[in-house]
């Protein structure tokens, strides 16, 4: 026999250092690789895979609302950048500058889109004429640049992979509409496929999107009780068409600016996947979207008959729709095992000569260890149900611990006490003023994560600074 | 009735002006819109829908060979680039330079991707360390730019969207093996998919790829007689290996360099497609490709029952997998039929109130306007059959069109001869000499397209210079 490497190499515990286990993750798990790139990332099979499927599920959702793909350029004039005037001050700081073609200085310097407002902008006011043109529903998967200084894979880096959403409406009511419509087809999507529990809710002020008249985000909360901002819809009202000149004749032919919204997710959802399900053997995917859902590990594989029957197995749940592949290579069982838990596979697979004669596998559950043995002809059935089972309770686990880690905080007292007693969410009064906001967070570090759709009233007072409450908010330190 | 649009605007005829024809359809077809950035393109719904279908088809085939995705960065630092000499030489004067990220310019400046063979390379000497590591087989959607100064859509444009395969192998056998098979999923792709048929060769040492060993391509044959280059794979023996220094440790653990190749196919294949099948009315899409398959155009739609059926005969064939649409807005039929004609959807479906009191809607190809009468319940059945039957024969003219305008040269008049009296491919016999190439290039404009697989002996002598050939090859002006 080969000699063998050994054992999948133990990583930092998640309670020991919360940073570094998620680094050693997304390294041992094989989702990236550094590059001399610095703030740039290799996403390697085994992350792009996982991107590849939330492309697929998402896409399908965004088509069955009447979106359609497009592609525009990665590269933005300056002067066109700067036509709405929020909207560049946001980004500016943040782009990277093409100067140079071939071996020529460009007469006007080009940013590598941060986002592309703009050009979807330009692209409107030349394509919309009439009412008839609209909606406009149109929607990129490409990769945009922000130069952070500071940068962690998939949650913070200088390229990531994305969708925008960019739409063109006639009224503001239309707009507002899809809006929410999208802000809700992301929240399903991480509920549902992404087994990621989250709170909807509208940015205040302070912290909406350059450019929007409102920006409504679903909020995640981590393992380690920090917020993660996982998708934003932005309403822009009409200033952007107003910047750019967008506009169509109504049915009685006179001209109105129409009102546009965009909305974006991406490759931080991984992230969020690694963070909110996770543990110290790795990475853990639920079911609907791991690559690979199971993995068939034949024990004392070079007896006779026992990699038939692997192979066998993996045809019956092939057929059933199971995504499912047989380890045959030369490494020991329990190296295979280990490397299956660091990768997520939702659901191990082990059968031997024993099991065999008794005409049985055993399955075992990456999320909670449960193993049980299965007779081979029910095999595909019980391993699918096993997987819906695995979905539900990853959900159900997520919320638990967001519950556990959401603090109502009535007094600023509790709320500073809580932030390290139970780091999690925090649900306070505010008085509606971006003093208090600023305040709390150099205060504490928390931000304001959203205005909840679903508000209660905790106190008539804010939490902070005493004065009359006018909102709800979540709070909470942030990735 | 609302004030309708006149009708589809007519487009230059292919026969009159070809450049003008192509730019015509492109947007007439709505495939494309043009932008503020000079040389770069909006891909619109129409064409990105190509291009979508385009992707599923291809990387099916890939993964059946065992490829996987992955994303490396955009950025390749000026060092990095320049690690393989005659790849920095090919690239280095068309691409486009950041030299500044947000406010500050950049220690060293980082080039936007024209191809990414460093950047593998790089993580391939980072990854590959034994025998067991191998083969690698990945591949990457992604865009990537040239700062080319004369650009047509579709054709050459600054950046474009592409697919770039790139693999590591333990021998040059291996490599070479891959090389082909990949060569032949694209011709393979072509025919099936795209009906256009293609001629599979090596490029000369003179056209090959920047950095390559060999590089084959396969060539296609426009409508107006001039090639195009499809698809090209490219095999990089050992060379960017031992620049990078890819080594692995063998069975008996001695190291021993990797086996490269990479392949790439880019939208350019929407550009073809247009140029091979389309015709004065349009774009004329193969049926396996075409995003929309069949539109019905109810007639005097708002006379009771008739979008009922129309909707009733739209979900029949839903149901039996073809991608099929209503139009149903308030244009008149004639207009419809001329913008899908100009969209290039496959086939056309009237049904109004005469033909549903017969229980039957006419059928019209696309590609011959031949009209069939087909009951309801046939309906579906006999568009699937319709849609076979126009794949196979637009492959079959497309194979016409170009055994008509291939020309055997045995003569250098006749070689002369053939540019202007049927332009299209000529065979012709080579000396295997670089000046014979360069010089039959500056004399005629035709470049030497590839060393086809299927060699004939047309003669002893070379075409141009009359000394004794070695090769037969196919020469062509090309886009």
């Amino acid at each position: 026999m080969a000699k063998e490497k050994k054992m999948v190499e133990a990583i930092t515990s998640m309670d020991v250092d919360f940073a570094q286990w998620y680094t050693d993750v997304v390294k041992k798990a094989e989702l990236i690789d550094y590059t001399s790139v610095k703030g740039c990332m290799v996403i390697k099979p085994a992350g792009y895979a996982i991107w590849e499927n939330i492309q697929k599920e998402l896409d399908a959702r965004f088509k069955a609302t009447g979106v359609e793909n497009v592609y525009l350029p990665m590269f933005i004039p300056e002067s066109l950048l700067q036509v709405e005037k929020d909207h560049v001050e946001g980004f500016a700081p943040e782009v990277a500058w093409v100067t140079h073609g071939g071996l020529e200085p460009l007469q006007e310097r080009l940013c590598v889109r941060p986002t592309s407002e703009t050009l979807f902008c330009e692209l409107y006011a030349k394509d919309i004429r009439s009412h008839r043109d609209l909606p406009r529903l149109y929607n990129q998967w490409c990769s945009v640049v922000r130069w952070e200084k500071t940068t962690r894979p998939f949650l913070r880096s200088r390229e990531f992979l994305w969708q925008e959403g960019h739409t063109a409406h006639a009224t503001a009511e239309e707009a507002e509409e899809r809006t929410i419509q999208m802000l809700n087809v992301y929240a399903d999507f991480l509920e549902e496929v992404l087994a990621i529990p989250v709170v909807k809710g509208r940015k205040t002020d302070k912290e909406k999107f350059a450019g929007a008249e409102a920006t409504y985000t679903i909020e995640a909360l981590m393992h380690d009780g920090k917020a993660l901002q996982a998708g934003t819809s932005h309403n822009f009202g009409d200033g952007f068409a107003k910047a750019f000149g967008i506009q169509y004749a109504d049915k009685d032919n006179k001209l109105q600016y129409v009102h546009q919204t965009s909305w974006g997710m991406t490759t931080r959802l991984i992230g969020a996947i690694i963070m909110v399900h996770g543990d110290d053997n790795g990475l853990k995917l639920p079911p609907r979207i791991a690559p690979v859902q199971a993995v068939i590990v034949p024990i004392m594989q070079k007896k006779e008959g026992v990699l038939e029957k692997a192979y066998e197995l993996e045809a019956d749940l092939k057929a059933a729709g199971i995504r499912v592949k047989t380890d045959a290579t030369d490494k020991s069982p329990g190296f295979k095992f280990a490397e299956q838990e660091m990768r997520g596979i939702p659901v191990r697979i082990e059968c031997g000569p024993k099991d065999i004669e008794k005409g049985q596998a055993i399955v075992v559950r990456r999320d909670t260890r449960e193993k049980t043995i299965v007779c081979f002809e029910n095999l595909a059935t019980e391993v699918a149900n096993i997987l819906d089972i695995m979905q539900t309770e990853m959900l159900e686990t997520a919320r638990a611990h967001r519950e556990a880690h959401t603090t109502v905080a009535r007094t600023w007292d509790e709320f500073v006490t809580a932030l390290d007693a139970n780091p999690g969410f925090i649900k306070g009064m505010w008085c509606g003023e971006k003093e208090c906001e600023v305040a709390i967070k150099e205060e504490t570090g928390a931000t304001t994560r959203c205005m909840p759709f679903e508000q209660e009233c905790l106190s008539e007072t804010c939490v902070h600074c005493g004065k009359p409450a006018k909102k709800m908010l979540y709070f909470g330190r942030a990735y």
